[in-house]
């Protein structure tokens, strides 16, 4: 039997829909979509459907979405290209403490290259103060990237609060939205954000493929030269048969994120109420309203979650990010909440998804007791 | 009727083994590669797989390919990579006139940014000559970056001179072989360079994904930054869809790559003695012996060749390069070989492949005939 999968936050499997409106680009339309003939026009007209698509969702126009090889080279796209391009005037860019790699990884690179960066902290619930913000920004702030959703803990920032400090300051502001786009409505107009990442794995499409919003008029500098695709911001065949896919997420998502979410919610909270009903010393990590509704992050006293995961093979979930795991080390997030290193280390995310049912929770519940109690009884 | 493809250089149809290949990951396998349960272990172990498939069309070791998101990405980060981590000592990067844009402007880029740049010029046939390369390379020369076949005329350059010659001057050796893996034999140790890289649209996998081989030991700055996927040169959740048809189509391509060359060959000098004997005042470009089996780039004159390629809808093949075409101004490569105006607009790229069939062949050869016919008639 395959294990019980509470890692949504990881990735996603591909919805029903994607994997069909993928399917023919699997087998048959296989066109440059820079060909003039009609194997051209037939895959250069599902690129554009898909551009129209992910526009919709976000409530962008089309022309202001450039599509990406995922998540991770959006964000790299947005903070390497805005610091590029504005590097003369504004040298400085503001984030948070409890950024993805994707975002802090660049933020230490270009800090190593001559900008400057501020990491503004976050409180106990992992929400980021739009006040810290506004003692970070500068005169010299280029950019503030801030998350919409944290990918560790669900905590949904006040990226509105924080994108009107940022203009004031006269800098852009970008938001990662892997983790959210799919779960929760993120609207640019909205968030009032100048640019934006999605990923299409985490909303039931695929791997390897992701776009950023740039809202028009915004001066980037491209990663990737060469040709002119993407409006000349980002070189390369275009991945039609990803695209097609991420596009059919996003349509999707649009017409379904309300009852996701209910059942999302539903089973996230099942899940909490059974585990902190029958397990003892548990805490539960992010904020109690703001959080993504299929986030639980869960520490268990004095446990290792990693050896909980390993004494529960069939619960599929995540000691720390899973996109990133490996270390036992506590996550810079779970650090900058402040929680104690004999809860950080016992800390599983688990996160529920549209496929996720709730006999399969009950089950869960089951076995990760069971799993807890056996461990702290070995302990003893 | 779909048109007949000759246009195998612009893309090619996924093999039936690649489809077949990929369809298990379409359908069912999702983890995220880096997730410690079974959801992950199984994605894993196909990017594992993936991985030594590339590796060993190439000659190489999994642990020296890095994959992209296609070879655009590939060029970039091997120009810009090797460029930032020799910059110090060595500043200059030698590259040929006859480049795919996804090297040249990224030359661009890094001459606007500090870097001199020196494009070698090549022959009437669209060769570099070894001594133009042994006259550039300086003791600042960080890297000499040649293509391995050029696009649109096929000609084969030889790349294992030139790597001696940049290897004697301390520079390292790049070549693009996004247009020769699967067509010919492109063994990185045969060739003796230092990177490679490949794009896994041009040879019946996938579009979005590609690789670039790194030879051991080589040092190199990351393009895209945050969490340590592809040993911390490629962030980004793997493209396992994608991987996996790159990977089934490089297997294909080790074993067929021979019957393969034959069969394009074939059809390609059967095109190319068709058209030259019906049709008045042709010339064909490239190099007479070192050329892409597949490849013909043949000059109609007098004609615009997207006015030909107009008249003539029943034929998939291009002016110019597919993967960047839309203008009908000279290509570069024809200019670099001193291909006369009158001649060069009136070129057409035909390139064959794995699916085409000597009687679309035959009809392909009417076809063009006739256009070419109808519109000297007009001009008349």
């Amino acid at each position: 039997m395959e294990p019980i999968y509470l890692d949504y936050n990881a990735t996603t499997p591909l919805a029903g829909e994607v994997i069909e409106a993928m399917r023919p680009f699997l087998e048959g339309h296989f066109g440059n979509p820079s060909s003039r003939h009609a194997y051209g026009h037939r895959t250069r007209s599902a690129v554009a459907t898909a551009r129209r698509q992910v526009a919709d969702l976000l409530g962008a126009t089309p022309g202001e979405i450039v599509f990406t090889g995922g998540g991770s080279e959006a964000n790299n796209l947005a903070l390497t290209g805005i610091a590029r391009a504005r590097r003369s005037k504004r040298d400085h860019i503001v984030t948070s403490a409890v950024e993805h790699p994707a975002v802090l990884e660049v933020c230490r690179y270009l800090a190593a290259n001559g900008w400057r960066v501020t990491r503004v902290p976050v409180d106990e619930t992992g929400r980021v103060d739009p006040a810290e913000v506004a003692k970070a920004v500068t005169h010299r702030t280029a950019l503030v990237s801030v998350m919409h959703a944290n990918n560790e803990v669900g905590t949904i920032q006040p990226i509105k609060a924080i994108a009107e400090i940022a203009h004031r300051g006269g800098a852009l502001m970008h938001t990662d939205a892997a983790q959210s786009v799919g779960k929760i409505w993120a609207r640019v107009r909205d968030l009032d954000v100048d640019l934006l990442s999605v990923a299409g794995h985490k909303l039931y499409g695929p791997k390897g493929v992701g776009a950023l919003y740039i809202r028009r008029g915004t001066k980037i500098e491209r990663l990737i030269h060469g040709a002119d695709h993407e409006s000349g911001l980002r070189a390369g065949t275009e991945n039609v048969l990803g695209l097609v896919g991420l596009g059919a997420a996003c349509e999707l998502a649009g017409r379904q994120l309300d009852t996701r979410g209910e059942h999302t919610r539903r089973l996230r909270d099942l899940l909490y109420e059974g585990l902190s009903e029958r397990v003892p010393d548990t805490q539960r990590n992010g904020h109690p309203t703001e959080c993504l509704p299929n986030t639980l992050s869960l520490s268990f006293r004095g446990l290792d979650a990693n050896t909980l995961l390993t004494e529960a093979p069939e619960i599929a979930a995540s000691a720390g990010a899973a996109c990133h795991s490996g270390g036992t080390a506590i996550s810079a997030t779970l650090r900058a909440m402040g929680v104690p290193p004999i809860w950080a280390r016992g800390t599983v995310r688990f996160s529920t998804g549209a496929q996720l049912t709730a006999p399969e929770v009950e089950h869960a519940i089951e076995v990760i007791a069971a799993a807890v109690e056996a461990l702290r009884a070995r302990a003893r």
